[in-house]
């Protein structure tokens, strides 16, 4: 196994091509985050031109960096990447990230032999490649990272994702959810280390207990499938793969080069390996939040409760278009509930529509106690409607704080796991409380959905992938 | 055909169930919203206590009103309601609204006798019912409304809604892109004024050319089959069906005591009838948005054009999983484009990946319109990524708003017809833009949709549908 530990631990980075000149757009784009997550080792800029740049000296050449150096990003124009190459060989540089693009995705002969050529120098020296047209790393332990924006804390979840945008907005996406990485590479077109590298890296990474991957096409199919059926029988792998429709593939093609397969295929091996296969970058970020925040779930039995008649109907029809039950209560625990459940404008058969939170909130705490007490119920999904459709009869934000800090304090108090899908509201002004109890839910530990569909596809995958594991 | 006009457009109102006392909760719920619209007709608060609110004498009882009352908003406890109904036909009122829950959806004896009685009441006298168990209605000519957050614009959507929250979700939902309502009603129950009686009147009136219904039962099936079929023919009819699976079916009765009937009856009416069947409130908006703002499109050729490789991969999946083509571009229109447009980091083949908007954004115009002028493009999707992602070099704000700006110009220079998918981003302080971005797209007249699935099948249901309107 290749050791990438230095990819994501670099003891010192340069980066090329960065400008001296405050006008050039972007020149900052690597060093910043870098500085932003206060890198403890040497950062070397390296530019002909020299100057200086946030307090650092920019250097003429990577020949001229006084100490070791580990990895090096070279932000320069695909033409240029030959000659870094060599030279970083000469100075034993353990691995390059090539961010420019220009090669093989371009589809036209001059890329593709550029990067050819890239592999082929790659191969013959000691330095390895990461893409190009990537990224490259993001690791909160090592300090290292490729936008200042991505959350500084570590998580176990390991993502591989062949687009940067991709890894981008999915980081950011799901960050407000609880979502923390141990390490993620954006690796582009793969001409030298590939999705099977780092595949295996992952599989073996102590640090990495979920593996998500983005996938346009793969290189060497079987070693990669060997990878898989390895790392499957690990960690849960959730799968993202871009490029599954016939003019999607060809979109791979211009886009990083890749060969996008057959996706029947891909299909099949989903299924043959218990990789949980996703069709977008919101489900691939559900199924992290579910892998990481729900307690393991012993059947399909939902309770459902919130405010809102309607929206009760309508989550009751999206659970079970998932295969998710929604049972009946019983008559006991009915009766239960309806010693403090006003009869008016309630329902306690399950789903549970009940405004007794505007009353009284512990009648709330007792409800969720009840209902998750119940032996046919193995999962409550708490549902905060959104924050635009409350009465504002004590000030809008006040009454939308008093149910999700009674419907927090409820799911804390289940005596069964807990979902909590927290609708998006609409204007703008609400959005932060929205954010606001989104994150409440995601800190004490809950999975967080901002929708019911969204939630039932996920928890049915969750419990499905528990399921098969638990047969084989 | 029942004349409803009083209930949209009434001359005065009485609100029974007001209280003059302070700290009541939400006891100016239906007042302050006719206030706010400036209901110009006389508003009577009524309570036995009297009193004022808001600089309105409150009346102790029906009888004591003056003049002629229309409609009668009774937010009073269920055993109330029999007696104000005899009071208003007594009074000779066109309308009563019954906020009241505690009727036949609690599915006990005395709820169920309680609204068989106010139905009989109503079948004797003048008085018709709207509910129990409902919100009421909402007309912006009218000046009347449930909610003061509602629009004050009036636009061509009739929306028939059995669940009040239901109805307020959506109107909020799809007001920032653009949508305006003739008429809403939230009718509940339909003890007495149906689903029937609502669609027959939008079926004619002149101020609706879309009906948007989420129903949960129906009563008279086969007058409702009869009704729908003279509106579908009439105009495009857009349906959400509450309780399509089992246990939803139970809630719908824990909700509007309706019967929830078969789901495959539904789907065959529909397909029978050209309905659009949607299976959630986000899905009945996007068709919305898509009948009002889309241009007549010719076939199913799309061109997705935007920032991001990874990105526009998985455009083209979204695309093609529901049956739209996102065809190659021909070789001249691509040579076109790479005049101005940079060989590395972009793509030309369609999806159309270009960073030119950062350099140049006229050179984006110059995209739209070259591709949108061949002929084997129907339709062009702009993608407006997340505003998170986007790179921060020139302040992010003025980055993204630089990037809508040369889309929205791009858009209204195209050729053909144009939808926008502006994706939402994480951050609250972002939010604002991107509901910005949404809003300038819309007041442009564009369909705007939050990502790029939900465009792409609500762009698939408005083609077939026209197919269909074509072929029959």
């Amino acid at each position: 196994m290749q050791d990438l530990e230095n990819l994501f631990r670099p003891r010192a980075i340069a980066i090329v091509g960065i400008s001296s000149n405050p006008t050039t757009p972007r020149r900052d784009r690597f060093l910043t985050p870098l500085l932003d997550f206060g890198f403890e080792g040497q950062i070397y800029p390296i530019n002909p031109k020299g100057g200086e740049i946030s307090g650092l000296r920019i250097l003429p050449s990577i020949k001229d960096i006084p100490g070791a150096v580990d990895y090096v990003i070279a932000s320069i124009p695909a033409p240029f990447c030959p000659q870094l190459m060599r030279d970083c060989i000469a100075k034993g540089v353990k691995f390059v990230c090539s961010y420019a693009s220009g090669f093989s995705e371009t589809g036209e002969e001059e890329g593709i032999a550029l990067e050819a050529e890239l592999a082929q120098i790659a191969k013959s020296g000691g330095s390895r490649i990461i893409g190009p047209n990537c990224l490259g790393t993001y690791c909160p332990e090592g300090h290292i990272s490729y936008r200042s924006e991505f959350p500084k804390e570590s998580g176990p979840v390991g993502y591989l994702c062949q687009s940067g945008g991709n890894s981008i907005q999915l980081v950011q996406m799901v960050a407000p959810r609880g979502v923390r990485f141990s390490k993620v590479v954006s690796y582009g077109n793969a001409c030298d280390l590939s999705e099977c590298d780092f595949l295996q890296y992952l599989t073996h990474d102590p640090d990495t207990e979920i593996i998500a991957l983005y996938i346009e096409g793969v290189k060497d199919g079987q070693r990669f499938i060997n990878l898989l059926t390895e790392a499957s029988k690990r960690k849960p792998v959730v799968l993202l793969k871009g490029g599954c429709s016939m003019a999607g593939a060809m979109a791979v093609s211009s886009h990083t080069g890749a060969l996008a397969g057959n996706n029947a295929i891909w299909d099949a091996l989903c299924k043959q390996l218990g990789i949980i296969r996703v069709h977008s970058l919101e489900e691939l970020g559900d199924m992290l939040v579910t892998f990481l925040f729900m307690s393991p779930v012993r059947g399909r039995n939902m309770a459902i409760v919130g405010i809102g008649g309607g929206a009760s109907v309508l989550a009751t029809d999206d659970c079970e278009s998932v295969g998710l039950a929604v049972p009946p209560l019983p008559l006991e625990i009915r009766e239960e509930l309806l010693k403090f459940t006003p009869k008016a404008g309630s329902s306690v058969r399950n789903p549970i529509d009940t405004q007794v939170i505007l009353s009284e909130p512990n009648w709330f705490l007792d409800t969720v106690r009840i209902i998750s007490s119940w032996k046919g119920i193995d999962l409550v999904i708490v549902l905060v409607g959104p924050i635009d459709v409350f009465p504002s009869y004590i000030g809008k934000q006040s009454m939308y704080g008093l149910m999700v800090k009674a419907m927090l304090e409820a799911s804390i108090a289940s005596a069964k796991p807990v979902a909590a899908v927290v609708q998006p509201g609409i204007h703008p002004e609400m959005y932060n409380d929205m954010f606001g109890a989104q994150q409440e839910f995601a800190s004490a530990g809950f999975p967080v959905y901002p929708t019911m569909i969204r939630a039932a596809k996920a928890i049915d995958k969750f419990i499905s992938y528990h399921q098969r594991k638990k047969l084989s």
